[in-house]
């Protein structure tokens, strides 16, 4: 353990969700933590950040010498970036957001508050990674999410992680006896199919709730879908660069100058 | 020209920016028109969707049979949702996004609704293409955005795009005399430093707006900065799966199960 060491903890459900608080007690083993974390839940804000209005942040009380605790009115993204300019003192050692609750696995990362929080710290060359736990409930338990985040913290603070490339990792629903392990995995070709719940207001005017169906059509046994539903945690490197290489030479034959 | 084509355009600047009129009079040449937009600026949204919030969609008078208009009260990504599920009786041939004001080259593409609106097209498997020129003015000129425009769409009519993968065109503030040509590129690996320009409200509280300056740390001559700096349009074809491939073998060694 090196006190030296400094962690910077954000999520995306907010700054008082079980998830948060479940990684922040992981993240005290590893060295001095800064708590820096959206004051209302931001789920499915993707890579957003606020241009058009203003952020606040604002210190709450921790009691314990060894945790700041740090909520701002922005997007998860926003938080990483007043935490790396505004609020910390030097670059952390390592970013961590979560423990998230319901998935981030396969096209999910996309949506993601919690993984572009992550992709965020990646960005700014400091190593980073997400957590999320497939239960969206309140009372979910964290022990097995834990010991996950445990490991991979140990085994990304030991080894590091290439320039460009944070992790995206999926624990499943499974306890101690049922869980499987570990597993490097790729990202799903899985999606949602969308169901938008239309309703009339007291008006008479519509309104519409999105709602939907994630549906996996991809049946390698090498992804993180698959992983989760052997009970196995996925660990799937993700990168900013999305570039397509492999189609680049093909783009190159268009005539788009003719 | 074919009328029976359908297409939907969307844009993040809003449904009333010129911008998105002048894709719309581009889109008009190749077949019936569905803008689908948000009803206010949603620059910077990245791939945010709006779960926790009802959705609105107004539709607005157009003066032309061959276009519809609607705008939404969601994000890029949610316009792209309500028109594949609700707005439209069948499935588009095409999305366009745009004509952005302000690039969204290099890592851009991750915080761009603009381009968030492509990619959520190409998670729907329909062919989609992101356009935005290096220009934030309101008066920018769009003649040499439509002609390139214009040329991409063509091209990717004619040839189609590979699943998995939609384009981010970018275009150089330059008229006909400079205008330098289109140019396959890959993402040049960019970043923003973020300055916050901390002030006083006029309780005594302390506030934030984010700025900040782009800086290129990539070399690369086959990059979309490179290009735009040299008088190109860019063309980079963008993918959703975010896996870092070349990792896997590398993070298959790391002992997270020991």
């Amino acid at each position: 353990m090196s006190k030296d060491r400094l962690i910077l903890v954000c999520n995306d459900d907010g700054v008082t969700a079980p998830g948060i608080q479940a990684l922040t007690e992981v993240a005290k083993d590893f060295g001095k933590v800064v708590v820096v974390a959206p004051d209302k839940p931001q789920s499915g804000m993707g890579h957003a950040i606020t241009i058009n209005a203003t952020l606040r942040i604002h210190e709450h009380v921790s009691g314990d010498d060894n945790v700041q605790i740090f909520s701002t009115s922005g997007t998860p993204v926003d938080c990483i970036k007043l935490a790396v300019n505004e609020i910390l003192d030097r670059k952390p050692d390592l970013v961590i957001s979560g423990i998230n609750h319901g998935s981030n696995a396969s096209v999910n990362v996309i949506y993601s508050g919690t993984m572009s929080a992550a992709m965020e710290g990646c960005l700014e060359h400091i190593p980073s990674i997400g957590f999320s736990l497939e239960d969206f409930s309140i009372d979910a338990d964290f022990s097995t999410s834990q010991l996950v985040a445990k490991k991979v913290i140990h085994q990304v603070l030991e080894n590091g992680l290439e320039n460009g490339v944070c992790l995206n990792v999926n624990i499943p629903k499974a306890d101690a006896s049922t869980f499987a392990g570990i597993k490097v995995c790729r990202q799903a070709d899985a999606n949602w199919e969308e169901e938008f719940e239309k309703r009339t207001d007291p008006h008479g005017r519509n309104y519409y709730w999105l709602t939907g169906k994630f549906v996996n059509r991809d049946e390698g046994t090498d992804t993180d879908v698959w992983a989760l539903k052997n009970n196995f945690a996925s660990v799937v490197p993700v990168q900013y660069d999305l570039t397509a290489h492999s189609t680049l030479a093909q783009l190159s034959t268009y005539e788009f100058n003719s």
